[in-house]
């Protein structure tokens, strides 16, 4: 049995709480520390955890604490992720995995001092069976080499205080790791295009973006970030190749036929879209540490690079031309 | 140039008119005749028919008409279909082609004395870019010897004079004609059942009712006939060979993604449903006649087959029990 | 914790122990039995059980088992779940519940007596995605009453010992289970067609058959049962409405577009087809019992009814008509 | 009755006088014109055109003719369009409309010299029933205002005399009209992107290309261009809007089930995929001839337009770099 310590209580935090205690085999979740001490304690009660922590780095110190999953806003995670390495513990930390490049590069820096893997990074895409399986068919060549990727990433509507730097950062940062591992290749140039933004978004705020990525091979990787779409939660993903193209299918398991039109649902959420993959994302890590093994899912390398590309990214949004990523 | 004479100014009669105006090449309606002057007056200025004939004998008659459609009530077929043999002029003929199997076996033999094919009877499914497209890959073996097929055949609604007998005649006819000819074989035995009708029926209509059909060969065919089904007009047929399945899709060209989600239209009507099939039908059969050759289009003999199943399924539906049918 | 024991350690008692110990929370799987001892000892050393039954009683019996899964050949349902309801413990006990009705109903007149819940039937399709969320839709009204189902259940193959009644009692009771659930009532009559068997099918074995339930209030539903179909294991389910239809999808994630065809993936097997419904029904399960509630999936009585409606429609198979169920 | 001049034999010309002879209303091909005799002489005997012209210009000054149709090679448009327009007489010109913006412009002011619109260029998308649903549906106000266009215009293949410079020109050309009628406002600005060319590529070509138009109110629509996309003649078009996107699907009408998958039929070519929108605009521009109205379809402005937006679309492909679009 894997004992769990979650840091954040808050949406993430007790999601990943609720899934590893109701869904995940082999964790219990015995610690839960948040800055806020109400919303720690009801996690808690609700998840059977027997210790709330007031201050995470006594979580991550807690010896009845094996494990720990960072869910606290994006500003702790390098002290708490580097107190995880210190201490030896297997991590797993909500993207981004930091603030910035230079805070990400000193958690793979820590890591590379300790000598294994402790560090798992959030990137829970690689965790859904649509993405699992076309990963695995364009693995397997059967669309041949790949050589431009069509994506899409629409969320229904964002908070007040989402800006156009967020519409990189917080958004396509995935489509950032998707494109890198689907392609097991590096984006070395990206370039972002601003359309006449939607009348639905916040005055001032850049939506919908197309951003460019070119790799180190010359794929070319375009990506419509639309955070005020409305109209649901929508990931497409086109990957083509030589030999033809694999795309993600909308995951609806039910078609309706009233009113002249046959319909599909889409998910309203994130939490939806993907709620498979965080499960399978908290059951691998936990299998891994069960088993002793290094962890398999995305590394502190992964969001490090995820962070320097994000960089550049939004660089090139406010120069408006394309920018090169620097390491 | 085929000048083509139509009988009834109806919805059918003038839709037949107006495409061959339209969008057939090669033909001209020159005449029209309908029992209600008005209406023949009507169609005929819109179509540019230079002749009215009040009596559409005449009209089969007059020697500036090459070739017929009659589109007139049911009850007429026989007497017009038989005119039109007697007068060697090509006669496309709605369905059904005449009120009974025993009418319709008068034209069978009337056209038979006459030693070749004039009359094509209008089930204009064969002509349906979907079914041609099915019958076709059935055909090449791609799915190997049929086993089963299951139909649905949905209608928004009907007239307040339709009756339960009439579901059968006017609607679930086009799949007694699509059994036919999609597997080649006859059918020899009918059952119909009769779920809890919907409450959106008229009072007394049986209605859906599920038909089933067992071939010569001892295939079977199941038929939903469901005239007031109220979302759309739909078609369904999915045909099960011994190696795989065959199925129509919804004939949708465009996918809408709003309000939670992707939504595909169904047409509200068998006009729109077999918009292509009725132009394909009179393209196809004004060919032949400008041709010289003998129609390929569905026979009078399958005008008569369709009315002794229709007539034996009827039968079943009063007596609750498989009726054998009989020639 | 759950403590689980396994009776049974073949392709479904292997498949439970495995999910139960690397993907469900909260149980552990702590005992194994099987006729076969080396089957038995593999499975146990796979999933970390420490004891070896051999008389499947004991592991009944022992008191370090909280909780059993039958999933042993259907003659032997019977005495384990009767002993299990004797010892007062939780049973997930695979589907059939029990090789005849009279069999089925004395496990109900055992937990009857015992006055509470302790049986579950592994009637898992209840828990796939897809039937929840259109059983879901339905109960809320999306498409009104219901008043058809359409059906369809395809084995790429079987065993060489499955023989005729096995398409029903094997195959098709997964469609007598779903139809008693999704429509809320019982089958009250059965009618089981054949038409000419596929020539891949063993010579005796009528295959496909079309089986017809009509239920208390009126409803009619057809059953394809096709276990010789080869391409896939595909499973189809519409339920028409008054107002519209619920369909289930193909369970796919990704389209794949080369030679001339988009083409999405139809799984191999049901465990394929069915392994997120068989993860969670063993979930909720576990979860149930973790938390001292009465299982809330399908009950003995489920069993029982699917067994009896199981019976007609074999004897209706053999009598080549129409049959009464009798309760 | 319009009598139409068709100039070229080839792929195109024979086809538009096979359309206009056995599936057009209302017309006659009667004379035929190319510069290799005997392709003439077989595509007039097939369709039963009376008269053979060696000289394009004969055939446009033949008294008998009364419509154009120009199919033969881009270089001969420019005198052909203006010697129509000098006798006055509707053309339907096969795109490009002229071998540059200069060519197209000089057609654009001999027919404003001649006051009255006579040409129509073969911009056949915009008679596709998708297109034309999805740009009903968008003037409908369905999806919002318009913000994003995705576009992939994938060949099988082409001929060994095709360059990086016809992948724009000859094939994205398409996609530059589709984008001014879809949108209805002018491209400003284009950026041709170069991703690493497919191996099955030519040497030299640059096969894919990522074309981006951003327009006058600040749409961007991109364009993924591949002519060597091998594995079927694929068309996709999704246009994002404020409250939601409208796609192309795909044309079949028949989904097969076999060897695990569902597949769905992609055209093997243009000729397939868009044969309906061919015969769609025949049709149109023979009505219009008919009814003695200005033609509907492209003009001779947007064929000029189309010109200048591609020689933009060129320079930006040989630049390596945005090229804004100088009218």
């Amino acid at each position: 049995m894997v004992n769990v310590g979650v840091i954040g209580a808050g949406l993430m935090g007790s999601t990943h709480a609720r899934l590893l205690t109701s869904a995940v085999a082999g964790a219990e979740v015995v610690a839960i520390s948040d800055a806020v001490q109400d919303s720690a304690a009801t996690v808690a009660e609700e998840v059977g955890a027997g210790t709330i922590h007031a201050d995470a780095l006594e979580l991550i110190a807690d010896p009845a604490v094996h494990a720990v999953v960072i869910a606290s806003p994006v500003a702790t995670h390098e002290p708490f992720a580097l107190a995880c390495i210190e201490a030896g513990k297997p991590v797993l930390c909500e993207k981004p995995l930091a603030p910035s490049a230079a805070a990400a590069k000193r958690i793979v820096e820590a890591e590379g001092a300790l000598g294994r893997r402790v560090v798992t990074v959030g990137f829970m895409r690689r965790y859904d069976p649509g993405y699992a399986d076309l990963k695995a068919r364009l693995d397997a060549g059967v669309v041949g080499a790949p050589l431009l990727v069509h994506c899409a990433h629409r969320n229904p509507g964002v908070h007040h205080f989402f800006d156009s730097r967020m519409v990189i950062t917080d958004s396509a940062v995935h489509e950032v790791d998707v494109t890198r591992w689907l392609l097991g290749e590096e984006i070395v140039r990206v370039t972002v295009l601003t359309p006449t933004p939607t009348s639905k978004a916040r005055p001032g705020l850049r939506d919908p973006q197309l951003l460019l990525f070119e790799t180190e091979r010359g794929r070319i990787v375009d990506v419509e970030a639309f955070v005020s779409a409305g109209y649901a939660y929508d990931i497409r993903c086109e990957v083509v190749g030589e030999d033809g193209t694999l795309e993600l299918l909308p995951p609806a398991t039910v078609a309706l036929r009233t009113e002249h039109r046959e319909s599909l649902a889409i998910p309203p959420g994130f939490q939806q879209r993907f709620a498979t993959a965080y499960l399978n994302e908290l059951q691998a890590w936990v299998a891994s540490i069960r088993l002793g093994e290094e962890p398999s899912g995305p590394a502190a390398g992964d969001g490090y690079a995820a962070a320097v590309v994000c960089e550049a990214a939004v660089a090139a949004l406010e120069a408006g031309r394309p920018v090169d990523v620097t390491w």
